[in-house]
């Protein structure tokens, strides 16, 4: 049987790191679900990088699209950011991506030292569940938070994913996250949106008017990619 | 209006330090309740520890009763532990007491450095929230957790603190982890004892065969003790 650990914040990674289990980035609004849509949308792959330093370093490569985001917002100088309602006004396909935001490329760059990372977000559960099923390895689900803190819209999709999971008999937990992640799921799954009103990351992005992209990136199963990261690159698992 | 904070470990607590808020320790089970008991008995003060080896700087002095407690036992060459139903086997009445225990009393010395330190449990949890209603500012629940890690029965205190606080107009909260540990309070309060029968801590403690020790720990409004740090002692708040 493989475990499930629900890491709350990139800050409790190093007590989670074991070296053998797959880790699922998870940065729900908006990182991992602007991954998910951009591989659907037909991008070749995404390099994901942590600072905007290092997002520079391709700006004049015309190969290259880069998106950048800090704080819900488009990085002055860079075309796109983090949302992925926005991501279909552009053309996409065969393009590649270099993408940097807040928390999410943060936490992919902490994971992929020691394991083999994929990311998670409620428009692929189903698709990633048969992923992690098939792969039957012990699973550290990342919350990327939001500035190494706790919150709220990832350890509900940390829930998610272990209820998935924990139907299958490959799978148990053993540990309080996981535990909390999943109570606090069931209690809100019947209404995502209306459950994560109140939580502070929705508020940040209410300022900014992006309510569609929270509504978007709350929508279960609309997606059948797998963001896996290979040699430092996000591709589509096939 | 005085914003409540949880802090849901130790390793968190740098994002939430702020200079000016009330920090209330928790660690359920068992340092805060056994710090609560030990005052309760009539101990006159308690010097929170960090290292084995600081304790045993007051070894050899018989002014103190030193305690001292590693992953749910008594540290070896020491007299008492952290189990707060066993301190009531031993006459401690106007005594001074070391104590230094896996989680509690590190969570205290980290907190002492820029805040007034209380220590909370589910025991004095009544008499705990009419002082800080006194007091009258912003408060930091710092969950002591598991070796930095999340821990599941000192988030529900949290969350029970977090009740009792925002009956009172002086409080509210605006951050995920209040939140949360809110969410998951209420849906343990009807009995915290099953609720917390699948915690890692609690099969941590079932393996020591002290079950009785957590269903005391859970037991709510027993003690008119506020245990409060001055000058690095825990000493009664009057």
């Amino acid at each position: 049987m493989n475990n499930i650990k629900v890491c709350l914040t990139p800050s409790l990674f190093p007590i989670y790191s074991d070296r053998t289990s797959v880790v699922v980035v998870v940065d729900v609004l908006r990182a991992t679900s602007a991954i998910c849509t951009a591989l659907e949308l037909g991008v070749e792959s995404i390099i994901p990088v942590s600072t905007i330093e290092d997002a520079l370093d391709y700006k004049d490569n015309d190969e290259y699209i880069i998106a950048a985001e800090r704080n819900g917002k488009i990085v002055r100088g860079f075309d796109l950011g983090n949302s992925p309602t926005e991501y279909s006004n552009h053309s996409l396909e065969g393009k590649k991506m270099v993408l940097t935001t807040t928390n999410g490329t943060k936490a992919i760059n902490i994971a992929k030292q020691d394991h083999l990372v994929v990311t998670g977000s409620f428009l692929n559960l189903k698709a990633l569940t048969s992923f992690l099923v098939e792969m039957d390895k012990g699973i550290i689900i990342l919350c990327a938070g939001w500035k190494n803190d706790y919150c709220l819209e990832d350890t509900l999709f940390a829930g998610a994913l272990t209820e998935q999971l924990i139907n299958n008999e490959k799978f148990y937990y053993d540990n309080d996250s996981t535990a909390s992640s999943l109570m606090l799921y069931q209690k809100a799954k019947d209404n995502l949106f209306d459950f994560l009103k109140d939580s502070q990351h929705r508020k940040r992005l209410a300022h900014l008017g992006i309510e569609n992209d929270v509504r978007y990136c709350l929508e279960l199963n609309k997606s059948e990619v797998i963001p896996i990261l290979k040699d430092n690159i996000l591709i589509s698992h096939s």
